[in-house]
């Protein structure tokens, strides 16, 4: 299992604060790059997941956009086949799409977010991805 | 002098298309990873300079965010010393502040950038970095 959560480009930053620590499964990290101010309404932070580690279904009012820098991953909206995500993918989340994202089971997994249309307001989180969804993706 | 270019997470693109293109001195590479619609209104580029490279000043109404994910460069905003550039810095351009980003002399350079605000209207180009200017940084 390689230990890329020392050798990607932005900052690790630390575990994931409350109340967003919550809405995992397993452990992952958070650094702000840019916070969520009125000047440049466009919150970036860099998301880091251990292996296995992955966010509850949710939603964005204003979409979103992942761009991967490091690991392999999971991308999957409702009722859709999930999509493997590795180094240079983006992804880009349709406002209101119901979804998760995170690490693949053997792989630390690496990503910028960026909120879009912020002021439309905060993520609305959901129930968490079960085991058997996570372990039935390859 | 590496050759970075060809090692870049996100795809160095296609040389810098015009209208864009003269207000770079030397040659500049760009790929759109989102395009500026307005379902996402979040403009997002891989821009890569080879070096020596560098844009014009220039202004953004709605203010921009550099990403850092490779080589060496630099950013000056006008009437201040010039900030030397590595992968994993972050740069946040306020809206109307008249500035230049590029690569170092002897190095090849890579940034995301961000348009935040970009309902505000696209940049305004001014004039070149002279070389004067240029040389005289380190």
């Amino acid at each position: 299992m390689n230990n890329i959560s020392d050798s990607v480009i932005f900052p690790k930053g630390s575990k994931m604060p409350e109340p967003f620590n919550k809405y995992f499964t397993g452990q992952a990290y958070l650094e702000m790059l840019v916070s969520g101010d009125k000047e440049f309404n466009c919150p970036i932070g860099n998301v880091t997941f251990e292996p296995g580690c992955r966010n509850n279904w949710h939603k964005h009012p204003g979409g979103q956009i992942l761009l991967v820098t490091g690991g392999r991953g999971w991308y999957q909206e409702e009722g859709k086949l999930a999509r493997k995500l590795m180094a240079g993918d983006v992804v880009k989340i349709p406002a209101n799409v119901k979804h998760w994202h995170g690490a693949a089971k053997d792989s630390w997994f690496v990503h910028l977010s960026i909120e879009t249309n912020c002021q439309a307001g905060p993520a609305r989180w959901l129930e968490p991805v079960t085991d058997d969804e996570y372990h039935n993706l390859d």
